[in-house]
């Protein structure tokens, strides 16, 4: 060393500087000066600095003052999470959700709007600029303060956020979903598969939070899966993972087959079964069974820590969980835990929050979102 | 900072300063003082103190000094490679294998003892004891020059280098191959299972060199399967990954039955279908289809950047690769590159050997194996 830091060095520093005084300040409550220092390593002088262009730029606000003690109070600082929001959507088959969180994750605002499995590509768009819309109005925000979004989808999607291949929905594949999300907001626009941000969710709020390995199952209209390998949401070479539903042998595209033969709607099914109507036992069984092979084959091949059920048959934990164990005995040389989604509905919109945030916090540690002014 | 560095600190540095020289030096014939000083960042002083003490310690060799230029040409150093020996030890069906390798893992000296499937416990550990002795002798050195020892076997392998589980061989499930190993060598011993070493050295010397997720398949007598996801072996929680072939819907388990039902010897059957002769040419077709299933289950759960197909079929990757390419494509949503191994039958005992070169580098970062004197 020995040499000056440049411009770009000073300039970066003071950006690291910003960003362990928010991370230190990030879900507490509020903290001294003193304990800024502490909790950063800075000098006081330095977090005194930092704290002041931080609270003129807005990302920290004044707390109350601590009270007792001798001699004036000292001044408290908080993270204003609401400095900033982000966007969820999730475009399912049945309801288009959209979400709005702020900094810390927690959603303010929502809004859904029904839409059907056999409606076309423009009506299902529509649908989502109204979500958006309805959402944005209730948390009375204009798209300009939305930070970045995160968009679910059903299907394989692409490292550009287009569609490349669904089977559940007509005329989805190829529909460029970033695209058009970005005529609705400014910021960036991250687009994945439901599965895939369903698992992230889980590991962010959900009942993996501490798993480093976990098969996230969805067991609903669809069936699909999103694995989570060293504590990260696998991709893939082409984004493609998870989906050993394609294969015949492993059972789940005849799945389904099972609880539509035996009734109407699939809510029915479960609750018949649970009644012990015969039909409705065996149907749900057979489902199981179905369902169980293609687990199997993840578990196999993964060996993960535990298996979490989600999607909209999770409701009926009750006469899937227990069965599901039993019929994975079977097969799997050592059963994971299996456990059931806590985030029910909302896991998809869930992790796409979670990647808009990703997204935001990346830029800010890269220094392309400058917390402080820059020399 | 500003305070003095502890002696633990000083320490410390002295070792990450000895080990960045190492690295430097490694993979290159010769370095002088000047080159050491510019390719580790040290000031010339410094990588003086280093390379000295480096050479009292047999860690670095003066090699032949330059010729050229004015003045006295400068002295070279070299890494000895030859500083340290470890072993690789193959445990199979048919043949223990038994190599030593230096520290740049080139391997000096290779032993082989025949064994049977049938063998029982006992037999097969004295095999391995002739192997690992034959290849000592062979090599000239004594037990105490092996720093580390990688053992490679079928079956599942538990984190202490006992066998969990073995289908294939009788008796070996329970076997602790830590232990055992450790009667012929004092280094540590690490133990895993034949197909995820197989994997781990395609990546290190093999066809997967610049892959990030890679599925590795082991065809032969038996049928395995090892992962690399994010550059590295996926064990799973309890080392158990890459089983599929447990689920018989993926034909793992009756796929041998073909090869076996047209003729005596596997090679046997892939020679007479090269040749043409149908019923052989229809075994293997049934075999490759099972095969592929398994395969299929594997890349459509992961989507890896390629396959790599190793074990002793490997050898008639001619009649094995394009069949088993085309099934892929029946199957998977995008096939990725199907390559075959250019490592053969030392795969497993190459990564038996990476293993073990992975210790000693730890024990070297962690200071555990000191390269300087202590303070």
């Amino acid at each position: 060393m020995g040499e000056d830091l440049s411009g770009g060095d000073l300039s970066r520093l003071r950006q690291l500087n910003a960003l362990a005084v928010i991370k230190a300040l990030q879900g507490r409550p509020s903290l001294t000066l003193t304990e800024v220092a502490k909790r950063t390593g800075l000098s006081r002088a330095s977090a005194e600095d930092v704290v002041r262009e931080l609270l003129q730029k807005g990302w920290v606000a004044e707390a109350g003052a601590t009270a007792g003690g001798v001699g004036r109070p000292a001044r408290r600082y908080r993270f204003r999470a609401d400095a900033g929001r982000v966007l969820g959507v999730d475009i399912g088959g049945h309801k288009i959700r959209a979400v709005v969180a702020d900094l810390d994750g927690n959603v303010g605002e929502r809004a859904s709007v029904p839409v059907t499995p056999e409606m076309g590509r423009p009506e299902r768009l529509e649908a989502v600029d109204a979500a958006v819309a309805a959402c944005l109005e209730g948390a009375g925000l204009a798209a300009g303060d939305v930070w970045a979004a995160g968009v679910g989808t059903t299907g394989l999607v692409d490292g550009s956020g287009r569609v490349m291949l669904s089977e559940a929905l007509p005329e989805w594949t190829g529909v460029d979903l970033a695209a058009h999300v970005r005529r609705l907001v400014p910021g960036p626009v991250l687009v994945e598969n439901d599965s895939k941000l369903a698992a992230r969710a889980e590991c962010w709020r959900g009942v993996a939070r501490y798993a480093k390995d976990m098969v996230f199952l969805l067991a609903g209209l669809r069936t699909g899966a999103g694995l989570v390998i060293d504590g990260k949401v696998h991709r893939g070479f082409a984004n493609a993972s998870g989906e050993v539903g394609a294969l015949p042998a492993l059972g789940w595209i005849r799945a389904q087959e099972h609880l539509k033969a035996a009734s109407g709607e699939a809510g029915d099914v479960f609750a018949a079964a649970r009644a012990g109507e015969r039909a409705a036992v065996t149907a749900v069984r057979r489902y199981v069974r179905d369902l169980a092979l293609g687990v199997s084959a993840l578990v196999l091949a993964l060996d993960p820590q535990m298996v979490v059920v989600g999607g909209g048959y999770s409701r009926s934990a009750d006469v899937l969980i227990e069965p599901l164990k039993r019929e994975l005995d079977r097969w799997c040389i050592r059963t994971p835990e299996v456990l059931m989604s806590a985030l029910g509905d909302e896991a998809v919109v869930l992790g796409a929050v979670r990647i808009a945030l990703d997204d935001v916090e990346d830029r800010l540690l890269d220094g392309r979102t400058p917390l402080v002014s820059h020399l």
